[in-house]
């Protein structure tokens, strides 16, 4: 059972007048309690060709390597929070370049966002939710201990393009494997 | 007063332990309530160099004019989410071709995601949320009534693109104006 977080009535699924999907309705007072995707944004950190990965000190995925990344929040901008996690979560001083790849993981309602973004010096150092953080060049990512689908995915263009010479924006759809 | 969605308690906004930002916490059953943004997906639908427009048939900015988009739902896609509010705003059958605009706007926490797209006829008619649906060139943009200044700055970029002979990923912050 579900309540209404605005009169605490119990809320029903059902699809409201003029809608096409069913939302969480509170017949009580009348509001539609509406679900959406959550955008995930990290950073590509590089230096001199070598990526920044933080290995991670949280679930789910303890203990695998990722980008730095996390949850968006409100009153920040894209790369407001591009910035913040990547200070948070590997101690790193950036500067964001350009957008790189955006992927949507419709099974989890989420879409990742990836800036690339330059390491300012070598100061980096794990924050609370990382174990460490360590530079890699293409041969030594830790390849089959990447956390999740998207960081690898974003990896692999980023090397892609960096050995052709041009980075573009990559927009992907990355759905569970079967 | 707000209230707890998983138990009907009612929930404070304070820091929880290892966070740095209030969140509405239910001291009855710990759920933390997250709030993040939202994102908002449309399309830039050309047919021959004019672009297609909507106007409003709802609040806010009734009758101002603007790109077909809205609120991308769970269990979509960025892509999918593009194409369905431009068939739901304007009818209008379309392909995508690459993303276009990503503006965050902080102010009522949403990011605006925009794709370029083809229409493919010119079969397109007003959905419920629109009363007109039409094709404009640069000189007939109603610049003066556009409904949002991520809109305006969708297409002045679109335009601005299609001048240079190249369309590029443009990334941007949109804050109220002082």
């Amino acid at each position: 059972m579900k309540f209404c977080s605005n009169c605490a009535s119990p809320v029903v699924k059902r699809v409201p007048p003029g809608d096409s999907l069913a939302r969480w309705v509170c017949d009580a007072c009348g509001e539609i309690h509406y679900q959406n995707p959550k955008v995930v944004v990290g950073t590509v950190p590089e230096w001199e060709g070598r990526l920044l990965l933080c290995r991670r000190a949280i679930e789910p995925r303890y203990g695998y390597w990722t980008l730095p990344a996390g949850f968006m929040e409100n009153d920040e901008t894209v790369a407001d929070a591009a910035r913040r996690e990547t200070e948070e979560e590997a101690g790193a001083h950036i500067e964001l370049v350009e957008p790189f790849a955006m992927l949507s993981v419709p099974q989890v309602n989420q879409v990742h966002v990836f800036y690339r973004a330059r390491l300012l010096d070598l100061e980096f150092k794990p924050g609370e939710e990382s174990l460490e953080v360590a530079l890699f060049d293409e041969a030594r990512i830790p390849w089959k201990e990447i956390a999740f689908r998207t960081v690898g995915l974003t990896l692999k263009h980023w090397f892609a393009d960096l050995s052709r010479g041009a980075f573009a924006f990559h927009a992907e759809d990355v759905w569970r494997p079967r």
